[in-house]
C-alpha cells in the first residue's frame, strides 16, 4: 500500500496541525497516557527509573526503510522493533517514546491512521508509551518517522569488553533479513534482559549491518575474530538469497544487515556449559557459539577471519547506510 | 550559505558512514563523553536524575526552518535551543540530547562541519551533552535534522492548571521574530527555573506558535483569555514587520510565533507584587502581566478576547505548521 493519496480529502495537507494531533491521539489510545506523561505538554514527564536510563534514536523514511510493499502497520512495527533491539542489546527495558514526523501534504489519512494503529499494538505489545513528537510538513512524497526511546538498565552492556580469548555467540539464525524478516524480526528484549543478568557476557550489540561489520565493531586493539564458518547458524532465506544472486549463504548471514539477533561476547575463562544449559531451559531460540576472539596480526588486526585458514573474511562486507549497499 | 555542494569530494557523499561518524565525533569533541555515555554503542547510558525525567522532539528542516540564509552555526543553535525552550517551559534542566540526521549526497561537508561547531558550542554552553545519534540517506536537497532532549525538573509545570480569575504573565517582547529573533533567541532556561520554584506559578509553555494560539491552549474548558492589548511588550521588530505587512505590531506580537519567550499562569488569589520584586531583583528581562483567564460565555469560549471590549483577537492566528502560515 503507498503511503500517499492523490485526493486532497483523503490527505494529511486537508487538516490543521491541531486536527491532525488529535486523530493520532485518538488512533494511539492507550498507547499514550495523559500529560504530561504524554502528548500535550511542552516536554513529556517520565516515570522515574531505578537502573541507568537508556536513550536510543532510530527512523523509518519511505524509499529507504520500506517502500510500498510494506503494509503501514508493519512500517510502525520496524521503526519501534529497531529502537527496542537497540535497548535490548544493552539488556535493558523500554519505558517510552517520542516520535518526530516529516510527512507531505499527499500522505494518505487512511495509511496514516494504519501506521499509528501498528505503533499502537506494538507499543502496547512492548509496554512502551508514545509520550510526546512533532510533525512538520515536507515536499514532494516524503514519511520520515524518526522514534527516540527511552528506557533503562539494571546493568548496561556495552558493545566494547571483549578480549583475545573470550567467545563470540550469536542468538537466532542470519541472513536473507531482506526477504522478511527485515520487518517481522522479534526485538530480544527478553533475552538481552537474561543474558545481562549472567556474568560471563562480557559484551553484547543487536546485529544490524551483519557480521562481516558488526563482529569487527566489538573488537579490542590488536584483536581479531575467527569465525568457525560451519557454525553459523543460517536463516532459510539467507539460501534463498544465495540462489538469486550466486553469492554463499554464509555471505548472506555476513554481510546482509538487519537480523536483529543479539551479538554476545562470552568470557573465555568461565565455563560457558552452565549458561548455555540455563539458556535451553529458558528459550527455545538458539544461541550458538560461532567463534572467539584472538589477538592480531598487522593483517587480521580488526578483521573478521575464517577460523580454518586465518584469512579476512568480506573485508567490505556489511550494509553500508550512505550508500545504502 | 548554502548546505549543498557541487563538487562530489566535497559532500558527504564521498565518505562512508563510519568515516562521517568519526568526523562527526571529532567535531563534536567535548560536547560528546566517551561511550556508553556518548555516541558509539547501541544506547546512550544517562546519568540517573533526581527528579522528573523530561523528554521532547523538535526538528530542523532545510526550505522550512531555515535556508541558505542562516549561517550554519546558527541552525544547529537553533535546533538545540528550540528543544532547550520546551524544557525552559517545563523549569527543567537539559542533560543529553541525540541526534537524528537525514542528509542527500550533496550535502557540503564543510557546512556540514560548521553545524557541528555551532551544535558543539551551543551544546557546551547549555551544558547539554550530545550522547548519540543516527544518520541516514536522503533524496534530492536535504537536510533534516531532529533533536531528542532529556532532561529533569524538580517541579514539572505544566501547560495546564490555570482558572478563571488566574493572571497572565510574559517574559519579554513579543512580535517579528522572523527578522531575526527566531534564531537569535535565547531559552528561558535560567527564567523557567526561577518561576517553576515559585508557588503562585500554576502553569507555564513557551510561545512558538503566538499568543493568539499558545494562550488558547492553556485554557481550562468554560474560560476565554482577556488580553490587555496596551501591556502586550511589543518587540521593536513587530514594529518593522508592521509597516511592512499593513497589519498592526499588535497582530504580529500575537500571530507570528517563534518568540520563545515564556507564558506564565499565576495564582489569581494570590498577591504578586513579592514576586514581580524579586523578579526585578534577580533578571534584567521584563515579566509583564498581559491579562488574565475568564469564566466565557459559548461565543468566547476557548478563544483570546480583547479585555476592553470582549471581542474575540485573531481567531485564526498563530502559526499553523501543516500549512507553514
Amino acid at each position: 500500500m503507498t503511503p500517499f493519496s492523490h485526493s486532497l480529502a483523503q490527505s494529511v495537507g486537508s487538516l490543521n496541525e491541531t486536527t491532525l494531533i488529535s486523530c493520532i491521539h485518538n488512533w494511539l489510545g492507550r498507547a499514550t497516557p495523559p500529560p504530561p506523561a504524554g502528548i500535550g505538554d511542552d516536554c513529556a514527564v517520565l516515570p522515574a527509573v531505578q537502573g541507568s536510563p537508556l536513550l536510543t534514536i532510530d527512523p523509518v523514511v519511505y524509499g529507504k526503510h520500506f517502500d510500498d510493499s510494506l503494509p503501514p502497520e508493519q512500517v510502525a512495527a520496524k521503526l519501534l522493533k529497531r529502537n527496542l533491539s537497540d535497548i535490548a542489546a544493552m539488556g535493558g527495558r523500554p519505558h517510552a517514546a517520542v516520535l518526530g514526523l516529516m510527512l507531505s501534504a499527499n500522505l494518505s489519512m487512511t495509511w496514516l491512521e494504519r501506521f499509528f494503529e501498528g505503533l499502537k499494538v506494538s507499543s502496547l505489545t512492548y509496554k512502551t508509551h508514545i509520550v510526546g513528537g512533532d510533525i512538520c510538513s515536507a515536499e514532494g512524497r516524503t514519511f520520515a518517522a524518526t522514534l527516540t526511546l527511552y528506557g533503562e538498565a539494571s546493568r548496561p552492556v556495552q558493545r566494547l569488553g571483549g578480549q583475545p580469548g573470550d567467545r563470540v555467540a550469536v542468538t537466532g539464525h542470519l541472513g536473507g533479513s531482506l526477504l522478511g524478516k527485515h520487518a517481522a524480526f522479534i526485538p530480544r528484549l527478553t533475552e538481552g534482559q537474561w543474558l545481562a543478568a549472567r556474568p560471563e557476557v562480557k559484551a553484547m550489540m543487536d546485529l544490524t549491518d551483519g557480521l562481516a561489520k558488526d563482529l569487527p565493531a566489538m573488537l579490542p586493539p590488536q584483536a581479531c575474530a575467527r569465525l568457525d564458518t560451519a557454525s553459523v547458524p543460517l536463516d532459510e532465506a539467507a539460501g534463498r538469497m544465495a540462489e538469486r544472486s550466486g553469492q554463499s549463504p554464509l555471505y548472506h548471514a555476513c554481510c546482509d544487515g538487519e537480523d536483529y539477533e543479539l551479538l554476545v561476547i562470552l568470557d573465555g575463562q568461565a565455563d560457558l556449559s552452565p549458561l548455555l544449559e540455563a539458556w535451553s531451559r529458558d528459550f527455545d531460540l538458539p544461541l550458538t557459539l560461532i567463534g572467539k576472539f584472538a589477538d592480531a596480526s598487522p593483517e587480521t588486526d580488526g578483521h573478521l577471519t575464517d577460523a580454518a585458514n586465518g584469512n579476512i573474511l568480506f573485508p567490505r562486507g556489511g550494509y553500508q547506510h550512505l550508500s545504502g549497499q
